[in-house]
C-alpha cells in the first residue's frame, strides 16, 4: 500500500520550523511494511490544500495530514478538506461538549473561536485526540482513506499509532503476512560504529530488515520480520535480535520503547532502593528526567543542584582543600559528591555529575566536554570519566545519559559498583 | 517570485533521517521576500525525481532540489533531472580534476564511480561545492530553473547562499523587495486568546503579515512586512508591533528569538542578581532550564529538588505542623520553601515550585495541573497560583515557564514583587 504524508502549516514553508511530523509518520508507515510515496509541505492556504492533497491522493492510497486544526483564523485544515471533496460542514456534539468541559475543568473563558475544533467535514469519523483538544477525523474518498490529525508533535504522536494506524489495517489488510518487530535502544557508540559492529551480519539472510534512528544521545536499531507464518517471523526476529545482542550487549539499555529514565526508574521500583542526586555541570537536568517519569517520588529521595563551590562545600562536605587542589571538575569531587548526597538524604545510593558543560571553562588537561561521574553505596564508590565533544546543551544531555546508564549498568548486574 | 523545494533521498521518506535542509533553504528564500510554494520529499527513484519535478515546475518558477549526488548506485539526480528534459549527460573536466585533486591531497585511493560526481545534464552551469566532492548545478528550462545541490546539511548551507540566491537575484530582479521582520513571545494566553485580542487590528491595511507559532507553553508571532522601500517596510513593521504590543503587554517576554531562559539570565547577570531554586512538581527542570544558558553559574548559586517532605524539612526548615495542616502543595509551603533556599543559600533571590504534574496525586481541590510559585527577596514574598491540564511532562514544563515569567515580571517591574 502507498501512503502520502502532507504536512499543513505556514511555519513549515516559512522555514520557521522544521517538520518534526513527516519522519514519524513515515517510520510508523515504513515499520508496519508500507511504503512512502510522497512527503509534501503547504502552507495554510485554502486553494493550495486542496490542489495538493487532491495531487497526492492521485498518487496514493492513503494520504495522512497533520496540522491547521487549531482554533485560530489561520488554521483552515478542516474546511480546506471539506471544500476539495465538496462537502459541507457539520459539528460534533460529542467533541463540543468535551472541548467545553475541558475548558469549565480548567476555569478558561470559552472563546466561540473554540467551536471551531469540533468542526468536521460531513461523513468523517472522528478521531480522539487523548492530550489535546484538536480532535483528528478520517474521510472515506472513493476508497481512498484521508487522515488529519493535529500538528502538535506530541498530540500527533500519540494520534498515529491510536487513532490512525488501526483504521489502515482494518482497511487495506496485509495479505497472509505477519509482523514480528523490535527496537533496540543503544547508547555509547556512534551510528557509524553500531554498524561497523553489525557489519558481518547477513540480516537479508536471515530475512530481517533493519533501521537505524539516531536519537541524540541515543542510537536505536528496529528490527522487523514479516512472514506468513507468525512464529516463523517470530523467530527470524529472535535471531537477529540475538546477533545484535551479542555485538552491542555493553550498549544496550532496553528492547522496546522505555526511555533510559523510564527504564532506570523501573528497577530503582522493583529493588525498592531510594537515589540521592548531586549535579554540577547538568544543573538538574538528571533529576528532571528521573521525575519525568511518574511515581519517581517513589524512589528520588532529592535532587541537589550545586552550581557554586559554596554550595558543594555547605550541602555535601566537599573539603575547600580537595575543591582548590584537584578542582571542581575532578574525579575526587565527583567521589565526594555522590558520598556526601547520600549521607545527607539517608538513601542506598548516590550519584553525582561535576563537569565542564562549555562553551567557556575548559583547558588543555579538562576540554569543554569533560565529565566526572560517580555512584555510591554505603559501601563503595566508583567513578567514569568522558570526554564528549558537544555544544552546551547536548553536553548536558549526554552527560546525564551517561550518568543514567551508570545506575542502569549497578542495578542491572554490568560493571557492579563493587566488581 | 515562486519557489518549490524538492528534497530527495530514501532515509527521508523511510523516516529514518528528518529533513534538515528543506526548512533551511525555506527561511533563506523567505527572507529574500520570495515564497515557497511547497516543499516535497521523495525517495531515490528514477520515474518518481522526474515527475515530481515536473510537478513542483508547474507550481513555481524555480525548483531547489538536495541530495542524491554522491558517488554510489542510488545516487541518482543527476541522470533523472537530465532524464526530465532530455538532455544527455557530460563530463565537466574542471570539476573531474578537481575531484580527483581532492583524492590525491588526502591520499584516498580512487575508484571509476567518483567520476559520476563530474557529470552533470547538458546545457547545467556547475555550482561549486566549497566543502565536498559533490559539485551542484542549475538548468534554465523554458525561463523557469532547476537547482540541485547536495543533501549533506554541512554543504547545503554553504552553496545555498553562495551558489542558489546569486543566481536567483539575477534571474528574478523583480523579486528584490526589502524585508523587515520581528519575532514576538508570548506566554500565558492560549492561541485562540492570542487571536481573540488581536482580532480588531487591521494588519493588511498596515501591509504586515501575521504568522502564529505555538511553540509549547509559549504562542510566538512573527510579523514581516515587505516593501521595495527599507525604511518604509521597517515603519509597516513598527506600527504593527506597537498594535500588538498595547493588547498583548502583559504576555510578551521577548521581541526577538531568545528563550524565556535566556531573556531572564541576561536580566539576572545584568542587574548583577543572584538567585536560588527550590523545586518539588518541576524536579530540576527550573535549574536545567537557567543552566542550559552559558553564564549561569555567574547567577545560579545552587537549585535544591526537595522531592521528598523529609528534605523540605531538613533543607528549607518547612516545619512538620505546616506540611501536615496545608500539604506540601500549598501556598504556605511555597513561600517557605522560596524564603528557606535563598537564606540557605544567601542569594538576593529565593524561587519556589511545588505542585502536582500527575498523572496520579490530584484531588478534588488540588487537581493534576495545580502550582505553587514563590519568589521572594530579603523584603518580600509573592505566590502564585495555577491551574493546568497537562500530562506530566507538559505540566513540568509549562510550570518551569510560569516560575520563569515570575521572575520576569519582578525583574522587568511588571507584578512588582514588592508592589
Amino acid at each position: 500500500m502507498k501512503i502520502a504524508i502532507l504536512t499543513i502549516g505556514n511555519e513549515l514553508i516559512s522555514g520557521r520550523t522544521a517538520d518534526a511530523n513527516a519522519s514519524f509518520i513515515a517510520c510508523e508507515v515504513n515499520q508496519e511494511g508500507w511504503s512512502v510515496e510522497a512527503i509534501m509541505s503547504v502552507g495554510d492556504d485554502f486553494t493550495k490544500i486542496k490542489e495538493r492533497l487532491n495531487y497526492l491522493l492521485s498518487l496514493s492510497d492513503a494520504v495522512i495530514c497533520t496540522g491547521g486544526l487549531g482554533p485560530t483564523a489561520d488554521d483552515i485544515t478542516s474546511a480546506a478538506i471539506a471544500a476539495a471533496f465538496g462537502l459541507p460542514l457539520y459539528t460534533d456534539e460529542n467533541v463540543l461538549n468535551n472541548i467545553k468541559a475541558i475548558f469549565t475543568r480548567y476555569n478558561l473563558r470559552w472563546i466561540e473561536n473554540n467551536a471551531k475544533q469540533a468542526m468536521f467535514p460531513q461523513g468523517a469519523k472522528v478521531i480522539a485526540n487523548p492530550v489535546g483538544t484538536a480532535a483528528g477525523f478520517f474521510l472515506n474518498v472513493a476508497g481512498k482513506l484521508v487522515f488529519v490529525i493535529p500538528g502538535v508533535p506530541a498530540e500527533a504522536r500519540r494520534m498515529m499509532p491510536e487513532g490512525v494506524l488501526p483504521v489502515l489495517r482494518e482497511h487495506f489488510p496485509q495479505g497472509q503476512l505477519h509482523v514480528a518487530k523490535q527496537t533496540i535502544k543503544t547508547f555509547g557508540l556512534s551510528e557509524a560504529a553500531v554498524d561497523n559492529a553489525l557489519k558481518d551480519v547477513d540480516f537479508n539472510s536471515l530475512g530481517v530488515s533493519v533501521g537505524f534512528y539516531p536519537v541524540f544521545p541515543e542510537n536505536h536499531l528496529v528490527i522487523i520480520s514479516r512472514h506468513k507464518n507468525q512464529e516463523e517471523a517470530e523467530n527470524r526476529l529472535k535471531r537477529a535480535q540475538e546477533a545484535i545482542t551479542a555485538r552491542l550487549k555493553k550498549n544496550i539499555f532496553y528492547y522496546g520503547d522505555k526511555t533510559l529514565e523510564e527504564v532506570v526508574a523501573g528497577i530503582l521500583l522493583e529493588k525498592k532502593l531510594t537515589l540521592a542526586v548531586a549535579e554540577s555541570c547538568t544543573g538538574g537536568l538528571i533529576a528532571s528526567r528521573l521525575t519525568d517519569v511518574p511515581g519517581s517520588s517513589d524512589f528520588l529521595e532529592r535532587g541537589l543542584v550545586t552550581y557554586s563551590n559554596k554550595s558543594k562545600m555547605e550541602l555535601l562536605g566537599v573539603p575547600a582543600a580537595v575543591l582548590e587542589k584537584h578542582g571542581a571538575v575532578s574525579e575526587e569531587t565527583a567521589h565526594l559528591m555522590a558520598e556526601g548526597v547520600r549521607k545527607l538524604a539517608g538513601t542506598e545510593l548516590g550519584l553525582s555529575a561535576t563537569g565542564i558543560a562549555g562553551p567557556s571553562g575548559g583547558s588543555k588537561e579538562k576540554p569543554v566536554g569533560t565529565v566526572y561521574l560517580a555512584l555510591t553505596d554505603a559501601k563503595k564508590t566508583v567513578c567514569r570519566h568522558f570526554a564528549f565533544r558537544w555544544d552546551r546543551k547536548r553536553n548536558k544531555l549526554v552527560f546525564s545519559e551517561a550518568a543514567l546508564m551508570m545506575i542502569y549498568d549497578y542495578l542491572s548486574g554490568e560493571g557492579k559498583i563493587n566488581g
